[in-house]
């Protein structure tokens, strides 16, 4: 059990996995730009442990061995620990310039979801991956949203019976699996991929209950990595996208074996919905964790940029400023009562669920409005501004300096309002407003989750009494 | 120092005080039948204190004497007694039916302002004034809105003076004070009085920068009280207003002497705005922890009304279930972390100032749209229902039984409408509203408050980073 | 064929028709005065046929014969004529004080409903009973929205068969009909009753199929009067409500006979969908010609109270303004296309669907937060102001005169102050929000017909040719 | 006088004029693949005069001489030609992909405000320069905001006194300028540049009160082209982006000899507002009618892709659908109102002002929460999808037809997938979104047009009546 540095994460991955990027199979993710901009990305989770300044927050010591392990992989027990956890992705993601690195946050998601859902010999293996990966300080990614096809009928009506991932054929070794998930994040750059069901199934759909592990470099296992936002970015035109950036793949396994040791759910649909539900709870908590630095940025660009253009005092202005002050803020205390609210289950700790999926819905629902506040309060310059190549010209960067300064020089402005526009009018600012309501479970499913998780107890007698009915 | 019973405090309001209703002076408010409601609303407060199921929350037992005071004189040490406050609010407003009987909330709420802001012999004044209410388990009001005249101009520009309160004389005994205070709730029916200023004042205003407290039967003091919402309510029909009332007063200061040993602040312009302030932050919170049942109440009786109807499984109706939920639990979970987030200034504790305004702005932007879910849920038999003597009436009630059954007798079903027009559609509906956005504060203070309190340097230096400037 | 008085209308009244109110069986409108009220409120519609300002717009002359008949009477056969009767329900609405009379309007809204859809005998006795009331200048109810029970299920599973109106029995004579139907509006003061079905049905429904007109003063017809918002009201306090009154009856239906020339649908339940639509189609376009009065009462007392308070010029208040024209003006220019893009159906003109329900969805779903703007431009005194009695006496108005003043005097002030409360935060407003809500169909129902009437082909043609796909 | 052909369009852009792109001169925008792109898109307008489907509505002829000019540059004389106008614009953006073409459309927006404010010597000179841009069928940019520096503070106050274009010298011949603007849209593919005040200015701004035109090919004019979304574009991933493009430059005048007849406002501060205004008036009409492809495709988009995933019928899939169309046909609607209360300025007619900026205001605030109803009928996809390389591969494409076929094949649903992407959630997204905030004019702007050009009179006289003050 020891702490990896970044090269050795680095180093894992050329292992012969099979990836696919711009229609050709890609041997070494360092030989594409764009996929080593991930794959530095990713580093940043190893460079925190290494950092004295964060060093309390990511690392945990075993207090008799001595041993060092990342704090991603602490199972909590309190509320404390939630709140720790929480400290720690954002931490992570705030030196990850907004953008989540979710090579262990995923993956521990799914670990505690499966540890608290499981029991018997496949909680036992559960547990022997967990301290696999954590003794390993692996990467691990997760599997979870299936292909689907038509969204209409369920995994056993596709024409189609590819379309959810599904169990083809098991012997005394283990079982082989077929089909494909999406919008798998992290796969390409990470050790580790564990699979889980994507919803409630029922007896029909046995073939389709399923969970397990593997390593991303498995027979059969072929990834193809989403080209969005693939491309070279200038620094200065895009001082967060030039550096940081996530991976999305489809996923796809033709006829994988996976060994009985690393199944966890076999042909039980009465466990899918729980196990997806389960790992929704943890990884959404993990979702606002994440999102609290993008919104610190949305807060502090505009607080920035309505100073640099001298328009800080209107009255106009100063309602956006608070309105997404609210917005940042109410995120941040809701997700802070949902670590504080969290309760035990057995000994795993977990955030609690109506709170958490508020915390969700909030940020999700009010993240374009909060756009729109930030854009206007900017000016138009977000897409009509100047190029990096146009800043490192001589000739045209003296032309820029003069007629670009307002309340602050050109320079420092234009970097303001590239960043602005990198977080929120370009290839990343629409990634993060998909992401908003799409990542983690949709607005509807976050919706159903609140009414589910509510008691109204409180409020109902509450109202009988009221009405002379109690 | 001991604990008054009810009766003991409706015997108290027989002082002598000048009372105008109805353009008529009222000699004792138990003469006039809606005022006498809103004296036994109020008379729930020593009420509870005598309830077992309340009195841990509601009563203090000193140490030493084991004397008995009520808990709302407390003055808070910690975020626990944040909290506790928070409770001891909720449950005393839940009794009196989603209206808060502010007796002692509002008063203790200005006196912990008055500790905390004055200094030497006015804060010697101040603790001698709560040491009185405490020790005589006294109700007391707060006067603070002025009459303000014409609002583009301050207290000194005012055509007539005496639109402000404003000191007039002075003495080696006292100060005279003239003018007029608005929206004075709760003032007919306390034993005491402490004014404050409205707002932030110059040098110019120093006979506006005025503080102080008075018995309410004092010479030349006269209270107009409001007719809004008064008349007789059939409890049928009004299954809240019938039981519950607040009563506001224009309270007319007509050259009253206030003793030295009362004034605490005189003529000290620099101390307007911070008393005005401190004031507000705590009753800020007041306001947030007592709308929590009218909340509750909006979330039951939605689900109640919905399942009676036989449409509670409508997709559309889920949808408003879960928006009220959610607005609900965003201003409770706000209002509690305001508690938690509380800090000590000196010895006295108060709550964090940005989460108390975000959750009372919270509250207050968001309270006619969830009156709109809640009425979309109900039907327009809100408006369109049968009276209390229509019910009364053996012949009509047949008829009512029959015909306005649904998925629950129509008497059941009835009484939950009354109960939402009561709370949303009628004079109690209009008062819970307009108090949304103007009590305790305007929707502008609070969005001001915001912005001041809250501490962006965490999102400036880190965009600053972000954009490559530092 | 002649234009009635006023006082022959509150004369027709007195007819011996069988009304309930506050449990009391009442003979004579004119004894109670709330229900007076209505009377003379309704009484507005004849007596703006007598007023040369409002004759162009309000009255018909037969080309041949000279003789004059109410302008609601004319089948609209273009655009210019549905222009024309929004002109004519703003007006009459106008004159109301924001409350419709309701006389007219929503009985042609049937009768143009009945003669579009029906054919051959039917049809007939529709043009037959549309004469009739035309040319005895008759008022006209119309009860569609039934008892209904359990939402959950239809008219023919109900636990108790009557909580829809439906036919118990028939003859060469005619049929005989039982049930009841909710909220009708204008009964207690009106001659005739049209009853329509409030919805598609199904062939197990066919009992509960059925349309017919009998007069008010009928054997078996019964209507209990709601007591909501009945009370005698000060005019000083309550300047519209005192003066403008609606009734809405709960409306039985003993076994009631209707002879054959008065039955439009028998039994036909393929007809009751048509038929209900085709009514709500005029009857939402009649809905949003009456909003626009009080959608002008919104904007311009929001601009009269700010100027009197004095904050006319403050941002945000200028922010309010202008979102609250922006929705009354929305509303009017959307009901102004509706008209113009009115279409012919055979030789009876309707509004455009889409639009119309555009134009009522943008009310309804505008309205709560356009009561929130006008109650924040205009403080708290909406609740806590003085009654007519304290104006009435002599002693307290001068204290009033010399405190509530600003930058207008006091009288003007809080006339203005008791409008906006008498409009949005009593009585009559909570009568305004639950009718914006759920009268003429509720957001859900305008939500179907948008999405129904809409023609896609534009727009999915469009987008298939940009994606490549056409 | 006749119609250019689009290469003679093209050719005509080979006139030596100054552009920088990407830090270096451009001699020639086909050398550079996404300027070529531009000009491409912009030939549109010259294409659709030759398309005898648009011949009708993009060419005048001259009753008498029989010559031919294109319908842009026809001087609205009634509220059809402004209709005819709003077509044009619409049918001319349509054809570009929702992408406005603007080489005609802003220019005769300035122009005809030009003729509207201009009178003697001066209107002569703009109607001269209209019919030489008629007759010459030539493309016409606008210049209007300046550089501005330092917002809160005006033109001559600015530390650098060019921040806003100047008049710096002047002659018998004419004038020299001096400054900057920005966000110049077309100016690199137009011929002709219009120069406008951006504000309103007062006595000391009397240099900077200018209004010229001269042609982009003119000594001392350099354009410094915005790099904003530009790269090659594979026409499977980026379907509209990649064949319509609009460029925009920081427009420098160093000392720009302007000779007298092309002079349109010179040191007269008091036209500066009127002018700016006046065209704003036009331009914002212009703008709501090139926004209703957008939409359509917004709407139309929505309907496909849930159609495609299979999800069409869940109810809040319908919910957003409903709400994409009412969004979209009230932009529409009040354009419409806006063409048909046009009124008629001395013999030019103009777009009602209230109703313009009410379309243009709804189209700015309803715009982000449209996409967000747009992106989440879509799903993740959106940024997770395959790149035109993965589908052009045999070997991909076969695992992509496999897996992403929903209740549709593959490829229609990632040609949907993609245009919605490039409409929303890359370059070109957030290019429109910006635009939906900033382009002609800011919401604030629209408000305050709002409010100013509502006339109040019938609301408030109204309300006094109804308050018993008149």
């Amino acid at each position: 059990m020891a702490l990896r540095t970044p090269d050795e994460y680095r180093a894992g991955l050329r292992d012969g996995r099979s990836l696919y990027y711009r229609g050709k199979p890609v041997d070494d993710l360092s030989s594409v730009p764009e996929l080593q901009v991930a794959v530095d990305h990713a580093a940043i989770d190893f460079e925190l442990a290494e950092d004295p300044a964060h060093r309390d927050l990511a690392v945990v010591v075993d207090p008799d061995s001595g041993a060092e392990s990342s704090a991603f992989y602490r199972i909590p027990r309190s509320a404390d620990d939630l709140l720790a956890r929480c400290r720690l992705i954002e931490a992570t993601t705030g030196a990850g310039g907004t953008v989540v690195t979710l090579i262990k946050e995923i993956g521990t998601d799914a670990m505690f979801a499966l540890m608290r859902k499981l029991a018997g010999e496949e909680r036992e293996r559960a547990e022997a991956f967990w301290r696999h990966c954590r003794d390993g300080d692996l990467a691990v990614a997760v599997a979870q949203t299936d292909a689907k096809g038509n969204r209409s009928v369920g995994p056993n009506e596709q024409e189609d019976p590819d379309l959810y991932v599904r169990i083809v054929d098991q012997s005394d070794e283990g079982i082989v699996v077929r089909g494909a998930k999406c919008h798998t994040t992290s796969s390409a750059n990470a050790d580790e991929l564990i699979v889980l069901p994507t919803r409630a199934m029922g007896p029909d759909d046995a073939d389709y209950a399923v969970a397990f592990a593997i390593p991303i470099a498995t027979d059969g296992l072929s990834l193809y990595v989403s080209a969005y936002s693939g491309r070279e970015h200038n620094e200065f035109e895009f001082p967060v996208s030039s550096r940081h950036k996530l991976l999305e793949t489809l996923t796809v396994f033709d006829d994988v074996f996976v060994p009985w040791e690393r199944v966890f759910c076999f042909r039980q649909p009465e466990l899918a919905g729980p196990l997806a539900l389960t790992f929704v709870e943890y990884h959404r908590f993990t979702a606002v964790s994440y999102k609290l630095p993008l919104l610190d940025a949305f807060v502090g660009t505009a607080a920035l940029i309505t100073e640099m253009n001298g328009v800080a005092k209107a009255g106009h202005i100063r309602d956006k400023l608070t309105r997404l002050v609210t917005y940042s803020e109410t995120v941040r205390a809701l997700t802070e009562a949902a670590a504080l609210r969290g309760r035990v289950d057995g000994d795993i700790a977990y955030p609690d669920p109506m709170t958490t999926n508020m915390a969700k819905f909030t940020f999700a629902t009010g993240y374009y409005e909060a756009v729109e506040w930030l854009q206007d309060c900017a000016g138009g310059l977000l897409v009509t501004g100047p190029s990096g190549d146009d800043w490192d010209s001589p000739e045209v960067r003296a032309v820029l300096e003069k007629y670009f300064r307002a309340a602050a020089p050109a320079e420092a402005r234009l970097r303001v309002m590239n960043l602005i526009s990198d977080l929120t009018a370009r290839d990343l600012g629409g990634y993060h407003a998909v992401l908003a309501v799409h990542a983690e479970g949709s607005i509807e499913a976050e919706k159903m989750q609140i009414l589910r998780a509510y008691d109204s107890d409180r409020a109902i007698s509450y109202s009988r009494r009221l009405a002379g009915l109690d």
